[in-house]
């Protein structure tokens, strides 16, 4: 693997679970994060989307970084997401996933203003020049409300320990573009779930999932069919096959069905904080048609 | 006035200055809001998206709440940001709020993940519980993230403290069907600058605006012109006077314009908070051109 | 009136009426077009969107445009529409509707591939090089297909007898910027029906409508309030009256809706052309409601 | 080859020549289109967007078709584009092309009005009880104006004889949505050049490209890569080879781009008809460069 790129393959991103007092259930995080590398995944990216991030104070995020990379004790990669909407908080939650020995970090820019690409760029070199860890540049408008170019996120990869992009548009477009503008080596990673095989197509290194907490296997699958085998029909089927439950996740919000749908698999994982609500029973029952076919 | 809608007119928005050392400049704040209330306005309101409210941490805000009320010291209402991204934080600055003696408060809900209609309400009804004061529902996805639509505010001006409503999508029709849906005495503001003088024909109580601090009498004679003399020929020249500098401030975004206009006009008002940067020197030449050709 | 700007106020935009056998009723065309100018608006308009001009081949546009220049016999000005996708086209129905006595023509450029500036400048210089008569610029992207910016369509007002701009975007801030870039006295026209009060508030000169056949004593209303009496109050009222109308003719197409509505109030009007399909009943109860409810 | 599904792999989309009299220059097509046969492609297609289908008249388009057919005379299948904006002209042009020997008939529904699905699906079911040939519905929203969902789609391939579908929005997720609505062995094709690769590895039967006339060793060359070899970087090697060729003829418009790039070929096309102008020289400059490079 090319230097300072410690990722690919299936990178599974964890829920942060709550108690029933509201505050986040360290325990059944260590549980759930160890349940999901033992299921074969190449990596383990807490405190991201999926993990309600932008919803948790200073302490909790500490806690839940530093309880994960505990948890995974080595077996596996952990990067962890670092965003918030000031540099300086940025720059402190960097720091404490390098102290706490993760392996990476993940930093999605993030809008109440629209932020200028001059703001953007001097957001990650400030964060960069303050940890030695390689940093995955992520882009998602639709949750971070800024969009980064391929031309852009190409200079943001000029920035030394900026070494990976997560392209989560939707656009596969986005993802040639930016092989094109930053060339055929250029480490990237897909975070859109319906795009899976088509990022793996275009020479994706690694899909970003929640899915992992939920159908690990299939999405292990598809990876060693359209990767390691380079078999497409088989990797259209397997694609095909899991892609309902890909494009339910995306519509109803990661933490709420991936939430409801750990509690169909038999784990409750506690209240989402407010505004958050849990998943409409009537969208329960979708999922867990969805949930029973792909066991069939 | 209405009961418990104690807004109209010119509602000015304050910026939050910083020193130099990067902490909140307080005794600038209480002379730049003195200057504000001074030139007329028929409102303050502190802890908008001028006001950087998402940059802030939860002790700055309470300091920049109290200081603003104390300042103003009655002679205008004041009305204070509360929006935080979980109802917890919310409920908390609004009962600051409420304490320190505000008038109003003001709620954008705020989007990581893109809230349901059902999540929004809750939000909106929780934190009306917690309090006494009125407030504003402010729909502005450009920052917010979120879009409510006229029947959406309408069904929220069904919570009993929620009383007025503050419209930034820019979208005159959003404003006729509103006086539609929640009849003709709903109690709509306008926050979209470029709109003023529609969204005054369209009945308007109000309108929000980072401009009182540049050009605070333009605002009023426009007020004036549209509202007590029903005269749109003097309207439309005293608007389209000032449309390049209500353009520039939008299309620039208000803290970088405003705090660059302020400083055109003789008062540093310090740096912005990273990863905001100040307005970029063309453009501060753009500005002062403008300004200038307002004061000729 | 400004040399070469024939028109204010309400302008009445036709329908294309059929016969059973599928066949311009020219006939029908005569009486619905007499009755329109009977019922006191400013102008008639021809072979707009309204009168289904793309659906209709060349012939039948010339029929359209003889019939109803004789029709009107000079007792209010008549615009008809000549755009085609071609130049070639449109020269050629612009030198018709000259040689049959219209006042004026419109043409909106219209897309299959989209054009460039340069291109639709040229197209506009073409025909207007091949005509005497004014020339009113048409900007409708959402069925046109092109967008045309208010700095293009000022420099489209450079051409000696391009004299007008519709406008139809719905987004007042286009109509505010043209006046920006083309100078206070710039004749511009609303053809976004929900945008009636904000447009002659902001200044245009008429109100293009297809209401006209349907509610032209309350378009004539809003008229006389806003522009020639400045009662604001008595024009939201108005306004706000028949906005539901507006709204629905908006929604639902208006050749389909004007349609619904002709026949609802007495005059059937043939089928339209294939694809375009009548209004589908539940609508047309819909329409029938809001229609009671205006002459109750 | 499934019954009535008579395409696969490169489906080339042939220009329309003019004479420097701005006639149709039916020997150059003959020219044009047998070169294009004779560089093993999959099958041809006269009068799509690219062969500026829109802008010909009646005469033009039948004098088109039937010298395509002649001119193919047999060796690969021939798909006319015989989509117009009424029902009862794309009637009649289905029917000759069937009369002439066509193998199928593109459709495309085009909008000035927005049609209604029941509108479209009319449309269709309508031509499609007038002709035997097998029809490819074309969905292209970014020419065509209206937008067919995967859903809709599939209902329209239950008419007996609409048996294909070209989808052209650049969305991937159209095509693996459409797999999951219609059937694993729905036989789709991609019309977005720049999603070749991806459309492939989704399990497309062919691409419809106007880049045939330029590179049409390449396009075949990415075909036989990712279908019949399933080796996807060298896949990869050839689409990103090609990739700025694609996206140069897909932003400044495929008659305008592909015309220029045969004249840089060598064979001078004639002008476009109005109000269509040939690239800019600048641009012009630019597609030699490219064109340059996929040489070397």
């Amino acid at each position: 693997m090319a230097r300072n790129v410690p990722l690919r393959g299936i990178i599974g991103y964890t829920i942060t679970p709550f108690r029933l007092d509201g505050n986040v259930d360290l325990d059944l995080l260590r549980t759930l994060t160890g349940r999901m590398v033992a299921s074969g995944v190449h990596a383990i990216a807490p405190l991201g989307s999926t993990g309600s991030l932008p919803y948790l104070n200073d302490e909790e995020r500490e806690a839940v970084a530093e309880t994960t990379v505990k948890a995974v004790a080595g077996r596996v990669p952990v990067m962890v997401g670092v965003s918030s909407l000031t540099t300086e908080r940025t720059v402190h939650h960097a720091r404490f996933a390098e102290r706490v020995g993760a392996d990476a970090v993940m930093i999605i820019p993030m809008s109440y203003w629209k932020l200028t690409e001059e703001e953007i760029f001097r957001h990650f070199d400030t964060v960069a020049r303050a940890t030695s860890l390689p940093i995955m540049a992520y882009n998602n408008p639709a949750t971070g409300g800024l969009d980064m170019t391929p031309e852009f996120l190409a200079r943001l990869l000029e920035i030394p320990n900026v070494t990976m992009v997560k392209e989560s548009t939707g656009d596969i477009g986005r993802m040639h573009r930016l092989r094109q503008v930053a060339g055929e080596e250029v480490a990237f990673y897909n975070g859109s779930n319906p795009l899976a095989l088509a990022a793996f197509a275009a020479g994706a290194r690694g899909w970003c999932t929640a899915a992992a907490h939920l159908i690990p296997g299939l999405t292990l699958e598809l990876y060693r069919a359209v990767v390691e085998k380079a078999d497409l029909a088989a990797a259209r089927r397997v694609f095909q096959k899991q892609l309902p439950l890909l494009q339910f996740i995306v519509k109803g919000g990661l933490p709420r069905t991936v939430a409801a749908g750990l509690e169909l698999l038999g784990t409750e994982v506690g209240p989402l904080r407010a505004p958050l609500l849990p998943l409409p029973e009537s969208e329960v029952e979708a999922l867990r048609r969805i949930l029973t076919t792909l066991e069939a």
